[in-house]
């Protein structure tokens, strides 16, 4: 029996505020995906800085799941403008070496336990059409989201924006 | 034969730079309108302070439309972050004291013109599908918008989202 087989099932702990290492944190988890542009990563890190200058008055809302103290992965939320209880999922990533532990399911239904006491009656989650997406789009709907609209040529000429939906 | 017709057509100049007096300016024209909610005017607010702090470097783009040297119209958008010529139509607002004379449509023509010379491909408006935003969905639709999706209940219950797209 291998160590892996023998080793524990790793405990998540979770944590809503932002701390500094977090910029690393969420530069690596990004960058290990292989998912993103590279003007995507600077966008993501900006909202970490936002969170860590603003804080709680910050419009961007975090859930960093540790593993040792670790961050595995994160999700970054916050309430639609201008509506009366929608949240936008901007970002939800799990660092490759944790992919295929159901981590991403567990850190969003957690996301989602925390939208719903906020008041939150529905979540956006906005992501490409393309191929290399599928994945992605297929944890959304294997989760409950609902593909809600599509806007063709959004990101570039042949690369849709898929816009999913969950309502509680 | 009444002043009014006697009167010559107004001038109108354009100006894509933002000045302290605008933040009173849009203050006027957003709530002349009736058209706004409380909370949705300090958003309008924010954008043109943003303006006023960065300049150039600012996301948010503006145009004025001025008659006599006094904003009557305005617009404010910008490149959609992650798209490669993506363009988001935030705020387009005009005076009620000169609503009527086409200037929406003018000041909508000049955004565009300038979004294409910027390289966009496309603009996307959104507004909501209530009763009450029935000339604002007709206004986008005879300019040439298409409605090109639709998110119930977005703003709040019964209050969907419609999103307009117009492609150069």
């Amino acid at each position: 029996m291998s160590d892996t087989l023998l080793m524990e099932k790793p405990q998540i702990t979770y944590r809503r505020h932002v701390e500094p290492g977090d910029l690393e944190a969420v530069k690596e988890m990004a960058e290990s995906t292989g998912f993103f542009y590279d003007f995507e990563i600077p966008v993501a890190l900006e909202l970490v800085e936002d969170g860590l200058k603003e804080g709680e008055h910050c419009g961007y809302k975090f859930l960093f799941a540790e593993i040792n103290g670790k961050p595995v992965s994160y999700t970054c939320y916050g309430h639609i403008m201008g509506t009366e209880a929608g949240y936008d999922l901007y970002w939800i990533i799990t660092h490759n070496d944790y992919r295929g532990q159901g981590i991403g399911k567990i850190i969003l239904e957690e996301t989602h336990r925390i939208i719903k006491e906020l008041g939150g009656k529905y979540v956006i989650a906005e992501t490409s059409g393309l191929e290399k997406y599928t994945p992605t789009r297929r944890f959304y709907v294997n989760f409950g989201y609902k593909l809600e609209a599509q806007i063709p040529d959004f990101y570039k000429e042949g690369d849709a924006k898929a816009i999913f939906i969950y309502r509680f």
